[in-house]
């Protein structure tokens, strides 16, 4: 709907149910009853396998008087192939009802599971044109019960799931209302097996959605589409989305350090589930903008950086490649509403900014707390050089759901200025 | 689950999808596409008809291909014998999706006659025991999307439908996750023509759900529960819904006199539409408590007292019946949480107030604001008198959804001496 200006004058927003507190995770058998499951498959991967908790989810579910199995497969960052495998699983034990328990390649693999068994063809025909067909789902999908176990992901609330398709050597992503989770169970207390860089960057992940979409572009900032259908899946900033993020910096502001250096500090690991949940759901519909876009990237153009705590692969994680550019890309967004900076430095710092303070506050605050929780400071912690950041900048130019909310207009030359700020 | 004290740790959240802002309304003919939708019946009242709304909704699914008719027969005060004639109204038009514009009545009445028309049986077979037969839908329903113009009711938000049994001269309520409408949507252009007494009647029912909930008993204060699907639909206060009712309270203080004096102020609808969306959206899952509790004898028991701007009837508005007794509720309720009633004061004010304040202060700023706004101050207003007393406890005492979250215990005498100084 357009106002007098022309500008849009409608937002959206949506967010799956939610069960939270400790001990949530025993209840899912209950959950599995009450979506009417009579076969329900886990998802999950290795590691989390190692913790049990996967397990205990099932163990839940049969306790319930439902049949349920685990499938450990999901890989860390998925593919069309490691999907293809978990959907012949999922098909030989004609499961009703799935269950993801893990971070956000085992919440988006189930995602895109459930689309899979429930429809004919291939995820190719459910991605975004040009790259696929851009079929919409149109037959009903199963319930989809999502168990974060990271404090990080925000796919337990979004409509999105994101996968590497080998043979076309690209990241795609396929979005629709009916992905979204039927369900998110989230238990603080399965976050506390987390080392200290994987807590880190789960939380830097968790801010970054909060803080990108606090600054993204005003829902009403926009010009209206011609039809209400046309509208993206991200609306930019809006007063739901708003709250949502304000309490998210707050909580990851006060708690992210605690929770690094004591895992087993109950009181954080709950507040930043908290945090994550808030973030999820406040973001799941403003967007995400140059930070995540960045980090595509960022962590596709990966040579031999192995992260500590992380499984012996070269891999930049999802929160580090986020956060690598985020004091850079905040400098720059700075001018498109200095008010919002500074209350967002403020948020995460407990102290109080200033216009005087400008566009150094933000950042400062970032780089602040990045140290403090020892995460990988610049692009040139993970390998990369001056030589890279061509590549980089053609791989953020891709990522067009992103660049549709940032703040202001971005060019080319923007671009290589924030990378190069952030070697 | 049960914490190590025996208590609950576990809470729940749940709101429909939102569309929020002004000209939204024109789009509900692509959402009822979008549903999938072939024949839609748009139910309301011959209130809201007169608007013009419920036709501008009607053209709209029209102009967008889906068949639509308008069925304006919903009663103010939704009975059984009102929802059998709409029931019969929507079978005959095979009706495959329901919009219903107006206030509580109006949605409560579209999520029974969604109920209805997708199960066979009556209302009653799905009212609690020992009233009703106490079945849970087992069949798919509808979809539901629900048009709230009145920004005051929260039923876009919750699962309940209260409805009036004539033939047992009892009001009861039928609540299942199922009847959730399965989208808001909310455009404040919608409210400007409400005249000022139902405005005022409207807001104080925004604000009583925030500070009801925001008052409940802590979710995390009550005993478990032995079996997680025996957990009430009303979990009591929780972070969640707090910061909800925090941010509603702070706009119906600001901007309620604002548009009470001036319905044409598009600011001030704007931002209580956008209040009442908060608190529909927080209340939903903590609950209200007395003020709410006592509405319904305040309401039920009328004899022929007739409210301004309201239809030439015996009524007593729904707000006017919450607001009617809500001072002294609130300084019966202090010592439970004294910060909460202060904070509370303080949001709804603009001022700051402590302890040395005490329990004075909330009331003070409510019947402040009621003054402000013209509402009836006072049970006698309604007609009541001393010899009324036993006779609103008593409907009181039935109200166990509410009664399970006031957040002191509550005897017959306290009940006494509220109402009485509520006289
Ligand atoms: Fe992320
Ligand atoms: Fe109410």
């Amino acid at each position: 709907m357009a106002s007098e200006t022309g500008n849009e004058s409608v937002f959206t927003w949506a967010a799956p149910p939610i069960k939270f507190g400790l001990g949530a995770l025993d209840e899912i058998g209950a959950e599995a009853v009450a979506q009417g499951a009579a076969r329900c498959l886990v998802l999950t991967d290795p590691r989390v396998r190692e913790t049990g908790t996967a397990d205990r989810v099932r163990d839940s579910i049969t306790a319930a008087g439902v049949k349920a199995e685990v499938y450990d497969g999901v890989a860390t960052e998925p593919t069309d192939e490691s999907i293809e495998a978990a959907v012949e699983f999922a098909q030989d034990r004609e499961s009703d009802c799935f269950v993801a328990v893990g971070g956000g390649s085992v919440i988006d693999t189930a995602k895109a599971v459930n689309l899979l068994t429930s429809h004919p063809g291939t995820l190719l025909d459910f991605v975004t044109p040009p790259i696929g067909g851009g079929k919409a789902p149109w037959l009903p999908l199963k319930p989809l019960i999502a168990v974060p176990t990271t404090a990080g992901t925000g796919s337990e609330s979004t409509t999105i799931c994101v996968v590497d398709l080998l043979r076309l050597h690209l990241k795609a992503g396929v979005s629709h209302p009916s992905l979204r989770p039927s369900l998110a169970v989230i238990d603080p207390l399965t976050t506390v097996t987390m080392p200290p860089a994987v807590t880190a960057a789960s939380g830097m992940d968790v801010l970054s959605h909060a803080l990108e979409s606090y600054t993204s572009v005003p829902f009403d900032a926009k010009p209206a589409p011609e039809d209400p259908r046309s509208r993206p899946a991200f609306c930019g900033s809006n007063p739901i989305s708003d709250v949502w993020c304000e309490m998210a910096l707050g909580l990851v502001g006060k708690y992210l350090r605690r929770a690094v250096l004591n895992g087993r500090d109950i009181e954080a690991r709950y507040q930043l589930a908290l945090a994550s949940t808030y973030a999820g759901t406040g973001f799941g519909n403003a967007g995400t903008h140059l930070p995540h876009a960045n980090a595509y990237p960022v962590a596709g153009a990966v040579r031999d950086y192995q992260a500590r705590d992380y499984p012996p692969m070269p891999m930049v994680p999802h929160g580090q490649a986020v956060s690598s550019t985020a004091a850079a890309v905040f400098r720059w967004t700075y001018p498109a509403d200095p008010g919002r900076h500074l209350r967002a430095a403020e948020l995460l710092s407990g102290r109080t900014f200033t216009t005087t303070d400008g566009r150094d506050a933000l950042p400062d605050v970032l780089a602040e707390l990045m140290r403090d929780i020892a995460m990988p400071a610049g692009l040139r912690s993970f390998g990369y050089t001056v030589d890279d950041i061509d590549q980089l900048v053609e791989g953020t130019l891709k990522q067009t759901r992103q660049l549709a909310v940032v703040p202001r207009p971005v060019t080319r030359d923007d671009l290589d200025e924030i990378f190069t700020a952030s070697l």
